[in-house]
C-alpha cells in the first residue's frame, strides 16, 4: 500500500515535471521572440535616428545657404 | 526495497520539479521586464514622433512665411 | 547811313537777344524738370532700399527661427 | 547824337546777349550733365534689379529644397 501510494505521488510529479517543462519552453519561445522584437525595434529605432541625423545635416546646409542669400542681400542695399 | 527506490525516484521528480518551477518564475520576471521594456520602448518612440511631427509643422510654417517673403521680394522688384 | 546802320545792327541784336533768352527759359524748364525725376528717382530708390531692409529683417528672422527648429531636431535626436 | 545813341543801345545789346549766351552754354551744361546723371542713376537701378532677380531665383531653389526635406521629414515620420 505504501508502495502504490509512493507510486501515485511519483506519476504525479511526473506529470506535473511535464507539464512544467512545457510551459518552461513555452516561455523560453515567448522570451527568445521578445528579445528579437526589441533587437528589432532598438534597429529600427537606429536607424531612424540615423535618417534624422542626415535631414539635420541637409537642414543646417540650407540655413547655412540662407544666411549667404542674407549676406549678399545686405550687400546690395548697403551698396545701392 | 521496491518502497525505497520509489522514494528516491519521489524525492528526485520533488526536487526537479522545485527547480523546473524556480527557472519557471526566473523566466516569467524576465518576460515581464522585456514586455515592460518593449512597452516603455515603443511610447519613447510614439513621444519621439509626436515631437518630430511638432517640429514638422513648424517647419510648414517657416516655408510658408519664407513663400511669403518670396512674393514680397517679387513684387518689390516688378513695381521698382 | 551810319544811324540806318547801326539801327539795323540794333535790331538785329534785340531779336536775337530775344532768341537766346526764349531757348533759356526753355532749357530752365528742362533743367527744373530733370531736377525733379532725378529726385523723384532717388526718394523713389530710397523707399525701395527701405523697403528691402524691412524684407532682410523678416529674413533674419526666419533664419533664426529655422535655427532654433534645427538645435530642437538635434536635442530630439540626441535624447532619443 | 542819335547815332550815338544807337551805338550806345548797340554795345549794351551785343553784351547783354554775350551774358545770356553764355548762361546758355551753362545750362546746358548742366542739362548735359543731369541727364548723364540720370541715365546712370536708371542704369544702376537696373543692374541693382538684375541682382535682385538672381537672388529671388536663389531664394525660390531654398524654398524648393526645403520643401523636399519637409517631405522626406513626413516619410521618415510616416514609416516609423
Amino acid at each position: 500500500e505504501n508502495a502504490r501510494e509512493l507510486q501515485a505521488q511519483r506519476d504525479s510529479l511526473t506529470q506535473k515535471l511535464q507539464e512544467v517543462e512545457i510551459r518552461n519552453k513555452d516561455l523560453e519561445g515567448q522570451l527568445s521572440d521578445l528579445e528579437q522584437r526589441l533587437e528589432k525595434s532598438q534597429n529600427e529605432q537606429e536607424a531612424f535616428r540615423n535618417n534624422l541625423k542626415t535631414l539635420l545635416e541637409i537642414l543646417d546646409g540650407k540655413i547655412f545657404e540662407l544666411t549667404e542669400l542674407r549676406d549678399n542681400l545686405a550687400k546690395l542695399i548697403e551698396c545701392s
